[in-house]
């Protein structure tokens, strides 16, 4: 976990017919592979943060942009949050049943539908948001402020971009 | 897909309701929903390009750094992938079973597998690097080359600092 240890495990494995540091190989030139093994971690440490308790780190961002975002609709949603349209009625058939979230006819538009957080709902996000944050602490903690804010920021502007207008 | 359709959309939904630009609330404070809703894009526009042939993302990413790495173990390719033990066996399976790649026993050390990569494994992989950059060009299109490079720079040492440690 330590750089400390990441160090000694390099000593330790010098001698050995593998390869002492590991190439990326044509995979330097990916971004998926950066983002997706940094992401299994964080979704590994964030499932056993919460201790055998099904809650998907999907349902926790649903939650959140449904707080952030009062009578925001599904179409929204999915775009804002990268869902999959199917995976989302999962999810939030989920937040429904657990009655953090309720789905209402829109009164602008009654095709469509609005998403409002419930009492019990706030109550679960501010509990997630927390071990959402002690989850990411190795990372935050490891980054200079300035750093972690402009990592945010181009990752922000490609989502924008590249991916805003489309469902996942 | 584009900044343009982006803007036009945001225009056309002035009036309604709904919010007109999603606030991300506490979401504002997290890496891994930002890592998230790119990598769902992505992994859904790389499915598609495969169109119908079943290799996931991970399958990809382990191809290339057996091709990298001759004789890498099972241990530094789930450490440096980012890859679930478990999955990881899964994954390797495949890649033995489409004749991509080999396990075979260290001959340093009999306990662990050196894998490698065979010569249809060679071919297959120059096909999903291309597919993979073509994949991503939306992104690294709408980037200056500096920016891109500064945003792997920080991903691979967040990736050493704090997880190249563990498996996923």
């Amino acid at each position: 976990m330590s750089p400390r240890s990441s160090v000694a495990r390099r000593a330790s494995s010098a001698g050995s017919t593998a390869p002492e540091s590991v190439d990326l190989g044509v995979l330097k030139d990916m971004l998926g592979f950066r983002l997706r093994r940094i992401q299994n971690h964080l979704s590994k440490n964030f499932a056993e943060r919460l201790a055998g308790r099904d809650i998907k780190p999907g349902e926790f961002s649903a939650l959140a942009l449904i707080a952030a975002n009062p009578g925001i609709s599904q179409i929204q949603l999915a775009t804002e949050g990268g869902f999959d349209k199917a995976a989302l009625v999962v999810l939030l058939d989920d937040l429904e049943r657990w009655g953090w979230a309720v789905r209402r006819r829109s009164t602008a538009d009654r095709r469509r539908h609005a998403l409002e957080i419930t009492p019990k709902g706030e109550k679960a996000l501010a509990e997630l948001f927390a071990i959402g944050l002690a989850n990411e602490a190795t990372v935050t903690d490891a980054l200079a402020e300035e750093e972690l804010a402009n990592l945010y920021a181009v990752l922000d502007r490609i989502y924008g971009l590249c991916f805003s207008d489309d469902q996942a």
